[in-house]
């Protein structure tokens, strides 16, 4: 059990947030007690909750989230900001219990000024709410996480979101121009209205990504951008990874910059095409490239009829046959200017096939926008099946991307069945995006498997000089991992940290293990 | 006087980099008493000189640097990082004496990794070195200071710097994937080398632009591109500055991506002119736009017949009169991919006729590319004719552009003839480049004239929300407007100095006022 809360804590929270906002009974502490890390809910599913937070408050301006924080400080209560939840690493579990600070509430769109292009927003705002409010007045923020419809905009900037339209509009740092930021040790700190236009240090860039152990993020100033005026997906055929992650290089190194880039490996082809492209695709007429593709894969590999628990016991053998498919599955996607998007459109053609790939039209990358956030959806469905299901995302330079690639892969193959699609491209890399599955029959084993296939896959980064995550955060998931691939960086966190948190109640456990940490 | 060195300081910064690698004699010491500061330029040209250094050391080798910020550490010795000294700011003006680091001697090259288009490099390299190694193999890192010929990397990253092409390639934050630095107080620190594709924090951003005041940049991981296939200038005339302001955010908002994106007001216009549009312009032939543009101006103004002093003691009255000229040159350059420059050529002209925008052709904008280099070095001419010449660059979102035009420039013109251009534009806004110039008679005299134009423009920029610096940093010159700038900014500031650097030696008197740095 966690350490009770001091006396008369919890009445202190009620007087700054007021009674009705805050709350400790058990149904709420338990609603709190995880984010969506898939091992939380692994463990709920057998009955093993974990404690939660003994109080969770639900501050709904930013003078309370700081008044929470100074209260949190001053007693030495453990303090965890939630936004959405969504996390899959466990960055909002409240690991040492104390006070969980939701900031759903703080959720105003406070301006938007039409001129520059700039939003000013609280952390409590979901994504997808957004984005209506963006696409109601001619905008967009051009941040697409699968999560988006259960992610806030706080949520984005602590875990250094990306969404799938990165490539285009930047991941959420580059859109960030300036934070508000209440912290225990130095109060209330304004990152700059300009980080990106004006000189000296970009502050804002310590924040992000800082999974909430500096501070609370209550208010950003955004970039946003017009509605685009076209959009053009297209599907994509490779006869190897290799060809595909050839093309895409090329593509971005020429600056042709896509929104949606986006290759998958034979497996994770079957996977998507499975999911995208259901029952209409026998449906007589012509054979297109595309049905041609999708019967191929069909007939070869019959995903549909096979159940989900041969599949997983025969991870190893299904790892090992993947290996002999070679076809990948690429979508590309521009949007901007129509003029612009067909230029695009058709130079990156001229990449692709040279690259080997051969066009499939416009169908399959129809699909893939039409079905973009389902896919995250499925793993819980995984998860009721004796089962467990799990996404790793690393990212590394053009050069070491397909060892990274195949070593991650292989270390993980004799556990799990292992998909992969690259996404998020740099013109120096890209990440790339491992869907696990592993059968998970009794708990303790589960366990014991899945923390297997995690030190596998991130040694194997680490190995390679890949990153330990590209979007999803470190949380108490990858901490140790992170820690070593930041090296003698970490002095420059501490130091940080002593300042900014010297009590050490920000966020415990997360990004880096509390030993390192402080 | 300054302080004097400690006993044997001397003799073991010998030890460290050889007796022939550091300096002490009296031509060294007045050699790097200033930076290219117009301030510093000024009282030389009166026979006050700074009192300079006490000693210079030029180490080859990143342990050399280590060992020599380790040692001036121990021996609380300022110490004045020092790439090409191009700084117009007083950035590496050793304004406590010490010891100047030279890093032109650690200028390698370390590596360029073609397929991630990414390479290695040391702090001294000098900017046209770089762009020429990379030519030769193909890329470029599409960073084009004015100060190319004479400013390192390391002066680049120390300084936040953008080149002239930043609207297509970023500013050199962009470019920066990981640094290499020694500060005294933590020693080696790495920020990582994939700070734009990882998750956590992105500690690159707090050295860049931190002025030396934090450690030594040894090495950095940038970004490069390949060499543009194609590249495309144009020149146009705008009726007003507010035309051309409103035809370049629509451009930059639509994703047009111009490497060039600049606007002259009415004096920068013909200034501009005169300097690139010369002896060529009356041939005779078929009136063009550029022709009829280019004699209407000189019909106008005749530049080419006003003598300096005249144009200088008339300051006032010439900015009020320009107020009447309301005719804008602007140049936009594309590169790229060819179909893709010729498309966005195509649309920005669309958007450019639609905001009553001229199209002059590709000459005035091939012009401005011959001529790009050769502005700058203008000025110090100007300081030889008992007047001084300066430059001031802010910036600010678009909705404050105008605004930030206007008063800056009206703060000015009691005491300067002020030109001014736009450039290095963004999404959301660009940032405004004044060329000021003022009778210089007794040195006591311009000098507080000097202070006085300098305080006018940062006080009217803090007023309108703009910044007090957009790329050349802030150095001695601006460092009380940069803190009223950051406001509670720089409580972070301090709290990272503290621990970078505990003895306050780094770079003493830059970015912030001493008493509110520490």
């Amino acid at each position: 059990m966690h350490r009770e809360l001091p006396d008369g804590f919890r009445d202190q929270v009620a007087d700054i947030v007021g009674p009705e906002a805050c709350k400790d009974d058990p149904a709420t502490r338990m609603g709190y007690a995880r984010d969506l890390w898939p091992l939380l809910t692994l463990r709920m599913r057998e009955g093993r909750a974990e404690a939660g937070p003994q109080l969770v408050a639900w501050p709904s301006t930013e003078q309370q989230v700081a008044d929470l924080v100074a209260l949190a400080h001053e007693r030495s209560v453990p303090l965890v900001p939630y936004g959405g939840g969504a996390g899959v690493c466990g960055g909002a579990m409240p690991s040492r219990g104390g006070l969980v600070l939701d900031v759903k509430r703080l959720n105003r769109t406070l301006s938007l000024d039409p001129r520059a292009g700039v939003i000013d927003v609280e952390s409590g705002v979901i994504g997808e709410t957004l984005e209506r409010q963006l696409a109601a007045r001619g905008y967009t923020l051009g941040h697409f996480p699968s999560s988006i419809l259960c992610s806030t905009v706080g949520g984005f900037l602590a875990a250094r979101s990306a969404g799938q339209c990165s490539s285009l509009y930047g991941k959420i740092e580059d859109m960030a121009l300036g934070l508000r930021v209440y912290t225990p040790g130095m109060g209330w700190v304004e990152t700059g209205q300009y980080s990106q236009q004006a000189g000296a240090m970009d502050w804002s860039q310590v924040f992000i990504g800082s999974e909430g152990t500096l501070g609370v993020i209550t208010r950003s100033l955004l970039r946003v951008h017009p509605q685009p005026q076209a959009r053009l997906l297209r599907g994509m055929k490779f006869d190897s990874v290799e060809a595909g992650l050839d093309a895409f290089r090329r593509i971005m190194q020429a600056d042709l910059r896509p929104a949606v880039l986006r290759l998958y490996d034979p497996l994770d082809t079957v996977f998507a095409m499975s999911l995208t492209h259901g029952a209409s695709d026998d449906d007589g007429g012509e054979a297109s490239p595309l049905k041609r593709f999708t019967r191929k894969l069909k007939h070869r590999l019959k995903p549909d009829q096979l159940p989900l628990g041969t599949v997983l016991k025969g991870a190893p053998a299904i790892n090992w046959a993947a290996r002999m498919a070679s076809s990948c599955l690429g979508v590309i996607g521009f949007e901007g200017e129509s003029g612009m998007v067909s230029q695009a459109d058709e130079e990156s053609l001229a990449i692709i096939e040279d690259a080997g790939g051969e066009d499939l039209g416009r169908e399959p990358g129809e699909r893939w926008y039409e079905s973009r956030y389902h896919i995250s959806f499925q793993l819980p469905k995984i998860l009721q099946k004796d089962a467990f299901a799990d996404t790793i995302e690393v990212a590394a330079t053009w050069d070491r991307v397909p060892r990274l690639y195949q070593e991650v892969r292989e270390a993980m193959s004799p556990h799990a069945v292992v998909l992969a699609h690259f996404s998020h491209a740099y013109p120096e890399g890209c990440s790339i995006y491992f869907s696990i599955s592993a059968p998970a029959v009794e708990l303790d084993d589960a366990e014991a498997v899945y923390h297997r296939i995690w030190d596998a896959a991130m040694e194997a980064s680490l190995r390679v000089g890949g990153t330990v995550t590209h979007h999803h955060g470190t949380g108490m998931l990858k901490k140790h991992y992170s820690a070593r691939e930041h090296g003698n960086g970490l002095k420059l966190y501490r130091a940080f940290k002593e300042r900014c948190d010297p009590g050490g109640i920000c966020n415990p456990d997360k990004l880096y293990p509390s030993e390192v940490a402080r």
